[in-house]
């Protein structure tokens, strides 16, 4: 791994605060010393690098003991509890609890990485770029170089290697992971107390949940010993203490245009809730019919909740006035330094976004979210075809890099329930008629003149695909077995490839093309202003935040930094036991048996966003504290701007983990092994 | 006591859900019984009233046994316990517990009303006004006849009588109080309990304090049996349940004019929160003098920090443009069916405002608040003056109707704490020099050309009137013994007085003649669209109000209807006990003993306002169910709209104060006594 020790540049960062999501080749050492004194070395810095684990599927979590324990969010492994789960067996509900290696269980495509190397990759991309050729030529010739560094780099040290864009394609970085695929789940609470307030409570604090799990990475059938694990903290964060944050941001936009903002702000957020709250119900209606029904719905409807709430947090954001006015400043200032320069990138994207909201309702609604077979029959069409192009002109999920991981998610062995499917298929069906119009390519070929319901219907109840041995058959058999195929699934999805292809063209060399390349122009703008006292945008990828634990003030009052068990009990006692705030039952009995002043949950003043749910955090001394799982409603806007008035993350604390441990679940051995 | 079984008219109410602060003579029937389904009788009514007690320091609270026992806040009770206090025996800071009869205390000046009868006397008050007379001879003549109506009465019955205005001059009633002063105290729990979370959490929900204590009513040294007193309810408040608040709200502004509520925006509250942020810091300054200090000035930097809260919030709501907008369409509809009958009050309001505009600052800042001395000084000259003058020519306050009230207050043997006084009076005095310039009458008066901090420092050391002798010897000896009197303070107000009355004339015959007349106007309109389906703004007379218990929503979550204990010590352990959040020595060892999930503190959509403080809440069937104590910070804007959205009453839970007495304070015999 290549970092550098210091700032590229000694320019003044335009941060403030506790501000950013830093790369770990530049971590902001200025600012650390200057407001906490602290210098981190190098070893401090690999060593919480390599004992942060990525969770596939959309999350983060950390290596806290020598044989491999894993710990992330339960709201993060909900997805695999409930692939596990069936009608007579519901991990959701009532928790997992392994008492001995052998009662540790498989998860069905789980996939966690470790970033073991990171390398400045920018010249190489971008002098494969010619400077005078179209915006069209200039994104193939980028996406075709980036292919070719992933695969040289897969085939010479076998790790996973991703070429990831940074700065708004500023700098290009080649990241390689280890990967783990055989985890076991060794423990988890149940729903209601991990994610206790349900979505009432979801990004509210004060806050009462142990939304945590305990995952084990096995190779060759024995725990693994990691590189690097985090030691325990038995008694945890305190308040004002500087903490950090290792984990994986999904995306922020403080980058994007004040153009692209009010796009967002004016059409696709109001366009996305539109459709979150529509699948929603369609959801709601299905698990309504039965308890079956209501299990089967659960993730499903978490995360759809949780969508619609952050996403209405980020648009209030966006329509505050004050900030976008604090944006049109802050482009004002680039763009002044930027003409110098000549060239304007802003006025490019304005124009990308002009031909981008003429076929907005094109790609906001052809879609079938949450639809697991659609999901599948389209990607295996896409496969087959795209896997006989050259590696470097494929669409990037299928790059010979992206396959192992795309296979394992694909012929997962994960449960599909047709009646759900049915459910979801029909409303998707629905919803894109009724915004685009019998008319549509999409639509025509998607409903071919029936009815929605009609549709899903004969397509669910036909179909193969939700057995993994055919989806893995179809894969396997390559072009010429998906041709031939006459699943009504695939027939159907061959109908509508040329239809989905045409789009994506046409937002990749009209759009994408444009944002990434005048990205680029205004990425050098801001290293002339900034150097790189700052820090990219949000990539899915690992990034260090630091912050002290905090509590702030809130409707003239004061919000403490942290909850204790008190405020469990009260919480239920307060609203009588009603749900969302009952306690399972466990919970209850344990009342007595805790030390109900134990710390549960705290606030610090980090940079996060989703994709950091499950992401350690540690003191100084690299010591687990505190484990990352929401923040609070105030910090949603943070997609858009830091601040640190009242935006806070919220954190389940590593006594109250303990405490939950030994006197709740009776999980002293585990409790052992992450005390060493 | 005349009431009548239905309201004047039939008309819709132009009130919304649960509004109102109805008097008992005209309860909303007509809602409750469609809403709720509720029909009170005549006895329900009369029980309820005649349980009630006005604190006359400016709060309520209820008759609760049948030997005389009295409860209120906590809050109601601290000007008291203060001033029982002495720095061996800290009251406020320690609680006061009786466990005989032999250790109830007597206050030195507490006065309590209980509301006998009301009569409605509006014809003979506005038959003895000329309406071809100015609107100077007009106010004169409607004081001189209520002064008639009230003395006669107190001639006749013995009672207190008090004429109140109703509806900005629509209705006059008289209202006659049987009164004590033989009050004792009983129990009052620390300060830290009562006060829980301190000025932070003042106006905050959720909220834990234990806020009441307990007097008993004495006459001819034996307890008095009340006529009526509330039966206690063990379990208390449920979520849901219909419940009334019988209490003297003090003062709202809702049928103000759109004129007056933007001076009161633009110019009196911002005036207002200078005053009492000036007097907060002299406070400040003087309480860091040394604990003592610190114990003096407690009561009044409580009083000051409330005040300013409750401004704020009110201004805050008045800022709120949908609040104004909501006004003016009211009042546009208002005058609109007020024209159809000549005449604009409206119009003379608006001219009254601007002349009000002109002198408002002396209004402001000739003042002495929080001087104890200077209000003595300034009373007993205008006292002796007055009483030569026949009764309805009087200032109100010397009427004799009021006078043996006054005497007990004036006479009164709190104490006077001197070095503080100066500390408040300097501060009265620069703050007047600032802001009104050297020249302005009552600054030459006042300061006679000496700096404000010389000028405090002699008369206060030099004056006698901390001894309530002294006060006593000058207002018995009459116009003579003040004018021959040397004390530097009598002098000093003497000085003032002619300064003091010319300001009161005017704003008397300028302004508060035309906006009680021109009230009267608009008050007749209200009528013609409302009848009697409405009900007055407050006056710190007895009212109804109703509601139901109910939590509400809030930043995207739900906030319970109740607290309970153990969110009284998750707060404090959150916090990791740092004040204002620590637990008092008896709260923290009770811990284990108390069943902590007992309700602590609940809300209701109850309609109330300071003054409300200490109210009982009762249910269906007149039971004690908990113990008004605050509203939330939504709540403050009710000053001039009510709404039921966020906008919640706070109470203490009838079941908490029952395991506050047994479990934490061991007042069990006082505990039996309520539950009779």
């Amino acid at each position: 791994m290549k970092t550098k020790k210091t700032s590229l540049s000694g320019k003044a960062s335009p941060t403030v605060g506790d501000e950013g999501m830093w790369t770990f080749d530049n971590p902001p050492r200025a600012i650390l010393k200057r407001r906490y004194g602290f210098e981190p070395s190098q070893d401090w810095l690999d060593h919480l690098r390599l004992s942060s684990v990525r969770f596939n599927d959309g999350g983060s979590g950390a290596f806290v003991s020598a044989d491999g324990l894993v710990l992330t969010n339960h709201h993060v492994a909900l997805g695999q509890l409930h692939k596990m789960s069936t009608k007579e067996a519901d991990y959701v509900k009532d928790g997992f609890f392994a008492r001995s290696a052998s009662e540790e269980r498989r998860c069905p495509d789980l996939e966690l990485n470790v970033l073991v190397s990171l390398e400045d990759v920018t010249k190489r991309v971008l002098g494969g770029v010619d400077p005078k050729a179209s915006d069209k030529t200039r994104n193939e010739q980028r996406k075709a170089v980036m292919a070719r560094i992933e695969k040289e780099s897969t085939e010479k040290t076998g790790y996973r290697s991703d070429v990831v864009e940074l700065y708004q394609g500023g700098e290009y970085w080649l990241y390689r992971y280890k990967k783990y695929t055989d985890i076991r789940l060794v423990m988890a609470p149940e729903a209601q107390a991990a994610f206790y307030g349900g979505d009432p409570d979801n990004f509210t604090y004060p806050r009462y949940d142990l939304d945590f799990a305990f995952f084990r990475a096995y190779e060759n059938d024995a725990p693994v010993r990691p590189q690097r694990y985090l030691r325990w903290s038995a008694s945890g964060a305190k308040e004002g203490q500087l903490v950090f944050v290792s984990g994986h941001p999904g995306s922020t936009d403080r980058l994007k245009t004040v153009r692209q903002l009010e796009f967002e702000r004016d059409q696709h957020l109001p366009g996305y809730l539109n459709i979150l709250g529509r699948r929603r119900r369609a959801l709601e209606e299905y698990a309504k019919t039965g308890t079956e029904q209501e299990r089967r719905a659960k993730d499903a409807i978490f995360g759809v909740d949780n969508g619609l709430k952050a996403i209405s947090g980020e648009l209030e954001g966006l329509r505050e006035p004050a900030l976008m006015a604090r944006m049109i400043e802050q482009e004002k200032a680039l763009r002044r330094a930027a003409a110098k320069k000549g060239g304007d990138p802003w006025a490019a994207i304005a124009r990308a976004q002009v031909k981008m909201v003429k076929r907005h309702k094109q790609l906001l609604y052809r879609n079938f979210m949450l639809s697991k077979l659609a999901g599948f029959a389209g990607t295996i069409v896409r496969y087959v075809e795209e896997v006989k192009k050259p590696n470097e002109k494929r669409f990037k999920e299928f790059r010979d890099s992206a396959l192992e991981s795309l296979n394992f998610r694909l012929f997962s062995p994960a449960p599909v329930y047709k009646d759900m499917e049915e459910a979801v298929l029909a409303d998707c069906l629905a919803h894109s008629l009724e915004e685009l119009g019998p008319k549509d390519p999409h639509v025509k070929a998607a409903l071919g003149g029936a009815a929605p319901a009609a549709k899903a219907r004969q397509l669910v109840a036909g179909t193969k695909l939700d057995d993994p041995k055919f989806r893995e058959s179809l894969v396997k058999g390559g072009a010429a077995a998906v041709a031939a195929c006459d699943d009504p699934m695939i027939v159907w999805a061959r109908k509508l490839d040329p239809v989905y292809r045409e789009l994506r063209a046409w937002s990749e060399d009209e759009i994408e093309s444009v944002e990434s390349l005048a990205g680029n122009e205004i990425a050098k703008a801001r290293f002339s202003l900034y150097g790189k006292s700052t820090y990219p945008d949000a990539t899915f990828t690992l990034r260090l935040s630091f912050g002290r634990v905090a509590g702030y003030e809130q409707g003239t009052t004061q919000v403490p930094h942290k909850t204790t068990f008190f405020g469990l009990y009260d919480r239920a006692a307060s609203f009588d036991g009603k749900p969302p705030f009952h306690l399972p039952e466990k919970v209850e009995r344990a009342k007595g048996a805790l030390d109900l002043s134990t710390p549960l949950n705290f606030v610090t003043t980090n940079d996060i966003i989703g994709g950091n749910s499950g992401s350690p955090v540690v003191d100084a001394k690299g010591e687990y504290v505190g484990l990352i799982f929401d923040g609070n409603i105030q910090s949603l806007v943070g997609r858009y701007a830091y601040d640190d008035v009242q935006s806070r993350a919220v954190a389940v604390h590593s006594a109250g983990i303990l405490e939950a441990l030994r006197r709740i679940y009776g999980m002293d051995a585990l409790a052992s092994e992450l005390l060493g």
